[in-house]
């Protein structure tokens, strides 16, 4: 499970690249059933001009559409960085069981010098879900590499 | 002002109403600036199955889409029921200055003896967004009537 993990994050941090190759922020995320990819998703804010379009809420729209409720709880969301509070909301009212996360959200914003003002996903999930498992940081110096090259760059700085 | 406000609350409910009338929970919001009413959305969840689709974040997808950042930051957010963390994630991505609410969620889920795990939106922009001017619950009754129609029948309680 381990390596399924890490192989499964390198994905996600595919799709992260993917998103910027395709003009976006660089977020990736994929939900995971028995070992078997089930919907991908990348950020696509920038392109759409709808800030809504996170990766994760992405994956949660398709998923919900596609999937019934009771493979959404047995499925795992791996995201290549940790879920910001819409995405924590998306991921609770899809029902989704388990979240891996590949960066800590305040690592990231490292990246930019910027301030976190987030709510960490395991305190969000305290409060309004307390079931779901969450597992990460996963392979998180790879992600961050990513966020390194992007967000200086992209806000000037 | 607090005249308007009602009016614009009263226009959320009828948003709400309208979209049980479409097959959908009862949520409605408009975003309004200088008195003149910009976006206006209601819930899609069950028509699309697309769990993201609430009010407020279908409203913000709008708005981010047709309008530009100075007018999100001048612009007031109006929801028949107090925003869920997806939708104020949503409207803090989106930029928006101010959220006035009708229904408190903790009374809202008395309506149909549920257990309220949110977390209030004071809580959420205390954390996330100190700036962000919250007002609520405006008409609280009128709004907790529609939610008392709607929810036990509807979760068969």
């Amino acid at each position: 499970m381990p390596d399924q993990i890490e192989e499964l994050m390198a994905r996600a941090y595919a799709l992260a690249r993917s998103a910027v190759a395709h003009g976006n922020h660089p977020f990736g995320a994929l939900l995971v059933k028995d070992g078997e990819i089930l919907v991908e998703a990348e950020n696509e804010v920038v392109t759409t001009r709808d800030v809504t379009r996170h990766a994760e809420t992405a994956l949660v729209a398709k998923a919900t559409m596609e999937l019934d409720g009771k493979t959404l709880a047995a499925s795992t969301l791996v995201t290549s960085t940790e879920p910001c509070i819409m995405c924590c909301g998306a991921i609770h009212w899809a029902g989704i069981g388990r979240i891996v996360f590949g960066v800590r959200a305040q690592q990231m914003v490292r990246t930019f010098d910027g301030e976190y003002r987030g709510i960490p996903c395991r305190d969000v999930f305290a409060r309004i879900n307390p079931e779901v498992e969450i597992n990460g940081p996963v392979l998180e110096n790879e992600g961050l590499q990513t966020h390194a090259e992007f967000w200086p760059e992209f806000l000037g700085r």
